[in-house]
């Protein structure tokens, strides 16, 4: 009844849980948009490394691998607690901006015009 | 208590809808954990450029341009997508990811030792 | 006997032009490292969203095609333009400290351990 | 005289000896234009952890402090490494590419209309 309005409960939990992360060590001075707009490019460029000389084939099979499917979990957790944080800092809903643009990408990509394609619209 | 395990009902929706709009275009094919990551930092080089020009003060202040703030929460919501189907198909859960990852940076990042410094460990 | 120290001409002449082109825009009050970084890194992502959903067999034969060709060699244009003035506003050369880089990674995979394997050390 | 028609010296040396480092590896069966778009990418992500969170003014003071400056230009070597290598695979002349997009870019934003103004086009 009391619950945010915006959000589950889970959800609410980690934007809170990496606030006050952030709170505890006096990072908000850092939080801009911008900075964290940048932290979480260079995760995504540490995550992206995991990939980089896999064949499309290997990286489906890359979590049966204790070791590299630990460090692309933890990449993963990394660029989504600076994707939370970014969006919290801009008081954007994550799980409703994804799927507001959902919606728009489902208008642009009609099922039957663009079925087995990867062109771009 | 009928709650799938890995997710509040919000995630687990926004995670079935994304796969759902990849398997309505028979885009699983394309969907590999590689070319996945390569989307995700596709999205993310355009969340950034939203920003580069930008004071950090003007990165604070954003959302309250209508035009400006449409395009930053749509690229948001860009990204989440693909963070979202990526995790999906590795077998990840997005939140228990980042929770981990954010238990290990409290180790790594004692809030005594760091207090406002963004010294990197 | 002129010629800058630094560099060869036609280098020296792709700074000197990037850097006229920005002056002649007054875009200088922009272009501090960290903005340049993050325009770097927008480019980047312009550039791998042409090759995410290619396999690497079509990504090697990409310059086959006039239209994702042109692109591509776009893109890469895009990325050596904001490279190049980065590295001019740093006060780097580029060549030279892609060479000391390459000197340096020279002794961390010797020839005879590494050869055919791509992981990282 | 017998100088590659393409390049100066100096960038056919940097070029040149990439690709000597990568064969002397046997590192070509990984080097398609994909995997080195990702690797370009999770380099440029390295470079821009190394600014996120600096403030502007401190960006621009960067080469200043022996440490980060150094591992900056290091960065900045790997960028050019890996930009020199996925343009040598695919036959793009670097400095070329930059100057055709750059006089495509004076078209775009002439310099009476968008002196002092960092909106895109």
């Amino acid at each position: 009844m009391e619950q945010n309005a915006c959000c589950s409960r889970r959800e609410h939990d980690l934007q809170r849980r990496v606030r006050a992360f952030a709170e505890e060590r006096d990072w908000g001075q850092f939080h801009t948009p911008k900075n964290l707009a940048m932290a979480l490019a260079g995760e995504v460029g540490e995550l992206i490394a995991e990939f980089q000389w896999l064949t499309p084939e290997q990286s489906a099979e890359v979590m049966s691998d204790p070791e590299a499917g630990g460090r692309v979990r933890a990449e993963i957790g990394d660029v989504m607690i600076y994707l939370t944080r970014l969006a919290d800092v801009l008081g954007i809903d994550l799980a409703d901006a994804a799927l507001s643009k959902l919606e728009n990408s489902a208008l642009r990509y009609p099922t039957d015009q663009v079925r087995g394609s990867a062109a771009k619209r």
